[in-house]
């Protein structure tokens, strides 16, 4: 394994530490322009110009160095975390990043300031073995991402020409389960909806049951049309622009290592939706698209009982959706659902700001570059993944800039992200950072290929 | 209108100041004791023989006065009371009954500790008015109406002797929302059932969500399939035994004023399940069993989004049943469905002990004399209402005891009962204890008919 050099090692948690101190909860609002103050001066360090430029929420950090004439390669990556709470289940402060164990602990201390002194550390080891770099390079750092990146669309409309680059990278990545290097092309779209429903001015005793409707059955019913027992979506044209799968996308997902036995004793299932398994629960996972109910609510939930007829409901749904779907138009779909089911009453709102679905193909040069990188520090075949089942504003890059963006880094499933104990190990860090180096070598054709 | 004499009328708001003033909510299981103390000091009062009988629960305070050789009239009251909460909400301390434009305030005023006093003023003024009554006396008095009854049904079973009656009173009764004398005839019976179900080990990620089952979706799933739209039960057998209407019973009910607008109004709809109107919606709100969702519960309820997939769910029925359903049978039927339709992961637990159906047939000669007895005191036809939607332990002693009960009272709609500012109007306690003592008159044949 080829080691980060010590005094690389010692900037790696040097910078982490001082990002990590800085609690950027985006949720809560706090510590942003802080966070993007220490990012911009990291950025700096490397002999970047610095702006950060104000969006309708959190700044972003934009930082570049360009070549004349040598193509350019971006960074997205963001300086806002998750809540720490529970704070009782940390061991250590979570905003003092604290090695043990061969692992480095802190909120953040993955998702995303590791991932993000990763990329600069692997771009100062690279001017260490090589000089000045042959390629232009830039950075977009968000403050927004764990609230859904709800300005990252228009602000990558609006800085195309600034941000303009050849090949990218993602701001996660990292190994699975079985240790084996992943490179993830894809995201699905995310779009949330809030459905409420009124059906008598108050509520009443449940010896009206005969006569007035019920909120709580009605909620359940609206809900329950939308879908089947097996995940399949019940909502017309639902499905009709969900690009056909290609072949290669095809030898991927069977190329998949099957990990359902390990998830079904993780979650505590017997069996998967539809009883898929193997590459056809690969397959659903990276590229169905998918309804979830994220939330029911109605009437009394406390013990014993309470004879109320519940007069008022809510339930909250997100849809991952897959290239091409438009969360707009699924929007329209789901209210023209609704309304032609005799749930005109049900109320249907957007919730966050929608993102769209993208992929890279994975046979795009750049990826194989990456995919032959993985392959080489790992020493193990790297593991495409067409698409995460998770969401992002991936879409702004790859569809409005055009950039083949790349998904690898120093993550592991362990690392318990989004938890109390969140970490990197150092062997992640040491691998995750030299197949960034590695990556950009073979794509800029300066190192042993 | 005939009034009590001023010294009862002193005596009622005297004895009713007495109970008030104890806060006996069955809930907290408060005050049980002392109350049951003091409603046996009134009844003793009465001349009557008083023991409190030890039941699982609340003791039940029990009264007797038999005549050798003559009927008997049973009382059937309760001396529990709902919380007094919300406290901010009521114009006067809840447990100091306190007069105010002709009404009197108190939780516990009308239900059911006015009815009761007004019960046992009535009787003084009998003996006032004849001497030594004709006929026998029983008081069964419990304690936990208000959470349902739990003990009610095994104690007239074991003391069907002690209680044995010719007719009785139940606890309840008044005028409409037209202020016409109503004499109610039936309850319906209840089965409350908590459903839950657990899809996975722990929430997750709603990435999973193309692969594991989510318990929101499938809870409402579950909860849709046992009713439709118009509130018909889709559960197989559910209506077998559900009693053919009587030509008189239906004759009642095309007699019942319609409320239907009233009813809209207040309650805010524009509509009644199934389009019912007029004696259709009191068809309904008597006669047909229902299924009520009190409440449906999974995931996420909060602001803004949560991409959660939850593994677990709960929702909260309510069956109303009439005569000749049984509660136990139709759980039978419930876990059928369930299973059927491919819920057989959904656990059903009984909730509170179930209640019976019960119904007295109107023409049964002691209900008759009652319907006499309104109209002459109240000056308008009486209201037959053949069965109140609501329920209570009714069946024990129509079934078990053979008693026909009638249940007529000092109640009127506007008297938020169960609410802050829960009252009685002096008016209606005039008409309806005058109303018990000319019900009896008429019965034992001892005033002028």
């Amino acid at each position: 394994m080829t080691l980060l050099p010590r005094h690389l090692a010692e900037a790696f948690s040097d910078q982490l530490a001082r990002l990590v101190a800085i609690p950027s909860v985006g949720a809560e609002g706090r510590g942003q322009a802080e966070t993007a103050e220490a990012v911009g001066e990291q950025l700096r360090g490397l002999g970047l110009d610095v702006e950060l430029h104000p969006t309708a929420g959190a700044p972003v950090v934009f930082a570049e160095r360009r070549v004349p004439g040598a193509p350019t390669v971006l960074f997205y990556n963001h300086y806002d975390v998750q809540p720490a709470d529970p704070l009782e289940l940390w061991d250590s402060d979570p905003f003092t990043l604290t090695e043990r164990d061969g692992n480095l602990y802190g909120r953040g201390a993955s998702d995303d300031k590791g991932q993000l002194v990763s990329r600069t550390i692997a771009l100062r080891w690279l001017e260490e073995r090589h000089g000045e770099l042959p390629f232009g390079v830039v950075f977009a750092v968000e403050g927004e991402e764990e609230i859904g990146s709800p300005n990252m669309t228009a602000y990558v409309r609006e800085q195309r020409e600034r941000l303009a680059a050849d090949v990218g990278f993602w701001e996660f990545g990292g190994v699975d389960a079985g240790d084996r290097p992943t490179l993830v092309c894809g995201l699905k779209g995310i779009l949330s909806v809030d459905l409420t429903l009124r059906t008598a001015a108050h509520d009443l005793h449940s010896a009206y049951g005969p006569v007035i409707q019920n909120a709580a059955y009605r909620m359940g019913a609206a809900v329950a049309s939308l879908r089947d027992e097996n995940g399949r979506v019940l909502i017309d044209g639902f499905y009709d622009r969900v690009r056909p799968v290609s072949d290669a996308e095809r030898r991927h997902i069977e190329a998949a290592p099957f990990e359902d036995d390990q998830v079904k004793a993780h979650v505590g299932v017997e069996r998967f939706l539809g009883g898929a398994t193997g590459s056809e629960y690969q397959r659903r996972l990276q590229l169905e698209p998918t309804l979830n109910v994220n939330g029911i609510h109605a009437g009394y939930g406390g013990p014993g009982m309470k004879t109320v007829l519940p007069a008022s409901a809510m339930a909250k749904l997100d849809f991952r959706l897959v290239p091409d779907q438009d969360p707009h138009e699924v929007f329209t779909l789901l209210r023209a659902h609704l309304d032609r089911h005799g749930f005109g009453d049900v109320r249907a709102e957007l919730g966050e700001e929608p993102e769209w679905p993208a992929r890279v193909d994975p046979g795009d040069p750049f990826l194989r570059h990456a995919a032959a990188a993985l392959e080489e520090v790992y020493g193990s075949p790297t593991v495409i993944v067409v698409s995460s089942g998770g969401s992002g504003p991936l879409h702004p890059f790859v569809e409005t800039l055009g950039v083949p963006m790349a998904m690898l880094g120093i993550s592991y499933p362990g690392g318990r992200v989004h938890s109390p104990n969140e970490h990197v190990r150092w062997r992640d860090v040491h691998r995750g950072t030299y197949a960034t180096v590695r990556t950009l070598e073979r794509w800029a054709g300066i190192g042993v290929v």
